[in-house]
Order: C-alpha cells, then structure tokens, then sequence
C-alpha cells in the first residue's frame, strides 16, 4: 500500500465515480472511496484535496492544456483561428475518456454545488484565454468576444460529445460547432 | 415608516450600495442598510429576501425582459435578429442605471461568492435564452450557441459600458460588439 501503488490517482478517480453514482455525491465519504479503490485515506490525501477535487482536477490540466495551445499558433493566425488550435487539442486530451466524461457530467448534473464550481471552471478559462489572445496582441473588445465564443463551442460541443450514443469525435463535433457558430453570427 | 414609505425599495438598495462599499459587502448588516435608508428591517424584509438579493433582485426582471423579448421579435427573424432584439430591450432598460451598475459591479468585483451568483445567473439566462429558441423552432446546436453568443455580447458589453469614463450607450456598444463577433468568427 502507499506510494507505490500503481495508478493509484486513477484507482481512486474511478472508485469515486463508482461510489457518487451509486450513492450520491453528498453521501459519499473519503473513507469508502479508498476503499473501494483498495488504498488507504492517507494515499488519497496524497492524491487530492478533498471529494470534490478527484471531479475537478482535469480541470487545471485543460486550461492549461488550450491556453499552451493557443499561445503556441501561429503568430498569424486570427483569434478564432488560434482558439481553433486549443480546441483541436483539447478535444484529443478527451479522445479516450468519453465514458468518464459522461459518469462525471451525471454526477455534476445531480449537485447544485458542482454545477456552481463548473461554471467557475469554465469562466476561469474564459478569463485565461482572454488573457492568452491579448498577449498575442488582440484587442479588446475582440479578445474577449473571441474567447468567450470558444468556450461556448467548447461547452456545447462538450454536451453533444457526451450524449449518449453519440459516436462521432470530440473533434468531428468542434469543427461543425464552429461552422454553426458562424453561420449564426452571419446573418447579424 | 412602513408599507406607505415612498420607493423604499429604491432607498434601501441605494442605502445598501453605499454601505457595501464604505465598509464591505460581509460587515454589512441588515439593520444598517435599514437604518442608512431610514426604515426599519421589517421593512426591509418585506422587499428583500437578505443582504445579497438587493444585488441579485434584478437579475430576475433582465432574464424576462431579454426572453419576452426574444420570444416576441417576429417569427422570421433568424436566432441572432432574435436575440438582437433582445439586446436592444436589455440595453434600454440599463439606460438610466448606469452608476447603480458601476457601483454593483464593484461590491461584486470584491467578493468571490458573489461573483459565483452573477455566473449562476447568466447561466440561467443562457439557458432560459436557448428554451426561448427551441421554442421559436430553432434546432440544437444552434439554439445553444446563438443563446451562449448573445449572452457573451452581453456580458462583454456590460463591462465595457460600466467601464469609467465610457459613454456611449449600451445599444451602440451592443452593435459594436455584434459586429466584432461577426467579424471574430467570419474568418473561420
């Protein structure tokens, strides 16, 4: 037991989904989710902060994720363009973990709480990419109308990816969120 | 005092506001923004909830304004002339709040809590913007990115028309925005 533990972090991710679908988040302890994934409190604790942080920790990894992304386009690209690269390779970061995507999101969906730290998430990286555009050199309004429609396209091609018995790609998705976004901003 | 105090609704948001941002939202109790306003607390409760709804009050009046506003543009306008016509009608009834706006925004800006109820709020609007488009037969995905787009030019214009020394109206900095967005996702 402890630190050697292999795959320890996703031992105890899926044990967690398992117990908050079967139980309720709310009524979930840290206790039965080391438990369940056959490790100890002490080895989760190592892993994360509390219950709430094993839904919330890919949260980090993708801002960071589509920020690097944008900020690595090519320096002509135009804003959707660049944001288009982070939305390229975020969808790969989800490419195998649609299954997880979708027990978590039904989880979220069930809390109050979780669906509040969702859109703090969201508006994070909202703030983020803002940020990541203006250091290329965009200006306002543009840098901030630009990232907020990405992360729109990101959020409604998220729920389209996880419907169920949706088959098509997280990129597949993106590219005709993208194209309907702007067939409805060109008719203004 | 009492239920015959002229606009004492108006009064004690003003009176909370200034209070709010002499000596912070949290040290502010009910019994001084009564006070301030020369009421009683009965009074008080007898128009709002607690201290956070004086903030939060309008945003329910918004949400039905842009929605029956968007349910009533004409039936073939497309999502976005829709959602336009909206804009148009939030953007007249801020017209004359602009420093009530200024001076909310500032109290909210300083605390984490608040600023997680101000995206509660958008999200439903976007939400209640996106039934209010499937309602007018709009299909999904469109129905929920024209709403996330419209919401965006909203919250992006919001700050800019609060911002010091702005001027112009919220209408024109909303056809700025619009057009912006266009002109964001047009390259595409």
């Amino acid at each position: 037991m402890g630190r050697w533990e292999p795959d320890a972090r996703g031992r105890l991710a899926k044990a967690a989904l398992a117990l908050y679908a079967e139980h309720g988040y709310e009524q979930t302890t840290v206790a039965e989710i080391a438990k369940r994934a056959g490790l100890t409190e002490r080895t989760f604790f190592r892993h994360y902060a509390d219950k709430r942080e094993v839904l919330f920790a890919g949260a980090g990894e993708l801002e960071e994720l589509f920020v690097r992304a944008v900020a690595g386009a090519p320096e002509s690209a135009a804003p959707l363009d660049a944001l288009t690269v982070g939305l390229d390779a975020v969808a790969e970061m989800f490419a195998d973990r649609r299954e997880f995507a979708r027990r978590r999101q039904a989880v979220i969906t069930a809390n109050a709480e979780l669906q509040e730290r969702e859109l703090i998430k969201l508006a994070s990286m909202t703030a983020a990419l803002t940020g990541t555009l203006r250091g290329r050199g965009v200006a306002e309004p543009t840098a901030s109308l630009a990232a907020e429609a990405a992360v729109a396209v990101f959020k409604v091609t998220f729920e389209r990816w996880i419907a169920p018995d949706e088959e098509r790609t997280m990129q597949q998705l993106t590219r005709e969120s993208l194209a309907e976004l702007k067939a409805v901003t060109s008719v203004v």
